[in-house]
């Protein structure tokens, strides 16, 4: 935080990832919820605060009322979709320092998998006009209707303007699907994947193949937020929130953000980025450890160029050169990411930055004492920096 | 605020008030912004937060990328409906006290008459599965299916409880109306209203009359913050922003609350109001002129009551001794309210306090100094406090 009081994430929750939950997904938010706040050693009779995703099915008041929560003080949503991650953590960070709850949990829980496919054009197209609509019917006539196909056209313009390869792509997929093949919680925990099955997957929209893609999934994820100071005395060691920010950049849509100077590039994560940095007084070299937004493996190499890990179109040497694994440059996405582990809107990241600060992940880097965690890029988005003592 | 740096608003805008704009409510969100900040001598290029419902149609990067905004380091969205207007103002708060934000503009715009109306049935069923259908599957078989439906209930139980009549919520209707026969941007502005016209007015859920309903209304709000130090070099006296808070209670539901103990009370109001006097060190007493979420007459009887103007079921008394008529006890939405002037999710209820702040209301209460508005009750809501230097 800039100002004001700390933050902290004492108390994070889950349930299973599978393709098909079996159940609503305001019970998915119930258990992990729960499981967060018992994680945290917390009653629900603390909480006064709740944050989600301005499209998380669950209302505020659902989940608080299905909780036995008797009154909240604060509720928030972030917008868009995959960018708000950290945001809720940062919305929470500024309830916490102005005062406004004393206990704030963030959630975000979906059948992403089994009943709203992010994945298929039905699910963004159409429906009532307003601006995302609007927007989209600039682009869909022209064959733009999935998220892959609004992200392909960055990703063409990489391999472009770089001299990058799909390997180099490839690559990010391969060295996740090692860390999610250790991560017992991991979807894809069976199975290994090779640069040669990368490069034979099938074209989802060139240059982006099957495994440049995340997952789809049902599940969720919930963690739980105090201030530093009542942190000390909860069940785990207290993880700080050293900073938050979120970042818009100049023609922003929601996605298809095509009309820049440099489409290659990914300036909200930039603008994410420099304000971390100011916040902190902290450069992206004394980061232990990353889980950067992986809604593809494109966007991986652009928001670590943008974050200032290397210069514009260096992400692949970065790679090449064991960057992404442990005792590398980065260790990220040690969980398998969304492209292995599980498509949770980034929320799995935050949980995982949190495991990794208390050494308890299941591909632990060695004394990991702060952990950065970014939002979706191409979208209005977030990130953070968390530490521990 | 309950820490950090002071927050005002600056600027203030709005489009006409109609039932059929005519153009698109991204145009109409452009329009008062636009209009805010040529009020607040800012311009675009300084803004950098942007927030407002999650239910509004224009996302936060289609209005700053219209705007010709650059880059913007905070956005967020309140939940719900109506219960939001001060709710996007106290978020602006805490992004300028924290730091993550130096200017903030908080809107609303809807075509709520011409393209979607909130009255009938088949704005709020139907659609796909979430907490929000889910809650109103348990209340929509037995016929509640609008808000006046939902609305009433509590209605009916509140002249049951407390011997009240439906003159008393006429009352309302009636000095909201005087209100409005002299401010000219009022939709209702050459339309007298007599307690009879109430009386015999036609019956929309009994005990709720068509003038015990707000309109629906086409239109946009918009208002500019910034930090008290700034504040001082621009064109209008500050209005301050001396407390705000947000209020969900217990079995809280989207408007129908109807498994509490007392459904006659507003208890989401109550927490607002406890907070609000908490964090100013002020009562009821100190305001000078209130906003009062007005989605029905009866509502504002309610919320006075759970804001401190009066015990349980004494409104009806405060209102026939003359209580929301300037020079009563608390002189309520001056510019007519959303009975009167428009239905703007209560934004017009923010710019109208400011107004008296300000001195340039058109039922100016004599050197107001302290305002009170609040969000919708009987949903997750919202207030705040404003005053002038």
């Amino acid at each position: 935080m800039a100002k004001g009081t700390r933050a902290a994430i004492v108390g994070i929750g889950a349930t299973e990832f599978s393709k098909n939950s079996g159940r609503s997904e305001l019970r998915l938010a119930l258990e992990a919820v729960t499981a967060a706040l018992a994680d945290a050693s917390v009653s629900p009779r603390d909480v006064d605060g709740l944050v989600t995703f301005a499209i998380d099915n669950n209302e505020v008041q659902a989940v608080g009322r299905n909780l036995g929560l008797e009154e909240l003080t604060f509720f928030a949503l972030t917008a868009n979709g995959g960018g708000g991650g950290p945001g809720t953590v940062a919305l929470a960070a500024m309830a916490l320092a102005t005062g406004k709850a004393t206990t704030v949990v963030c959630y975000r829980a979906m059948n992403e998998r089994s009943q709203l496919r992010f994945g298929r054009p039905t699910a963004y197209e159409g429906g009532p006009a307003n601006s995302h609509t609007v927007d989209r019917s600039w682009t869909a006539p022209f064959g733009l209707t999935t998220p892959a196909s609004y992200m392909a056209q960055s990703a063409q313009r990489y391999l472009h303007q770089y001299g990058a390869s799909s390997e180099d792509f490839g690559r990010v997929a391969v060295v996740q699907r090692k860390y999610a093949n250790s991560n017992a919680n991991a979807f894809f925990r069976d199975v290994p994947l090779t640069l040669t099955d990368h490069q034979t997957s099938r074209m989802i929209s060139d240059p982006l193949r099957l495994f440049d893609c995340c997952q789809e999934s049902d599940g969720a994820v919930a963690v739980v937020l105090t201030t530093s100071d009542r942190a000390k005395n909860l069940a785990h060691p207290a993880v700080h929130v050293v900073a938050s920010a979120m970042g818009l950049g100049p023609q922003q849509h929601g996605m298809a953000s095509v009309y820049r100077d440099n489409i290659a590039d990914a300036p909200e994560t930039r603008i994410v980025g420099r304000q971390l940095w100011a916040q902190s007084g902290l450069q992206p070299t004394d980061m232990d450890v990353a889980n950067i937004y992986d809604h593809f493996s494109c966007a991986v190499l652009m928001q670590l160029e943008a974050l200032g890990f290397c210069g514009l179109g260096e992400a692949p040497q970065l790679i090449r050169d064991g960057g992404l694994e442990i005792g590398g440059l980065i260790p990220t996405n040690t969980n398998g990411g969304q492209l292995s582990e599980a498509y949770m809107h980034g929320f799995n990241g935050i949980t995982e930055a949190v495991r990794q600060l208390r050494g308890t992940a299941a591909n632990q880097v060695p004394n990991a004492r702060l952990a950065l965690v970014t939002g979706g890029s191409h979208v209005p988005t977030s990130g953070m920096v968390l530490g521990c003592d």
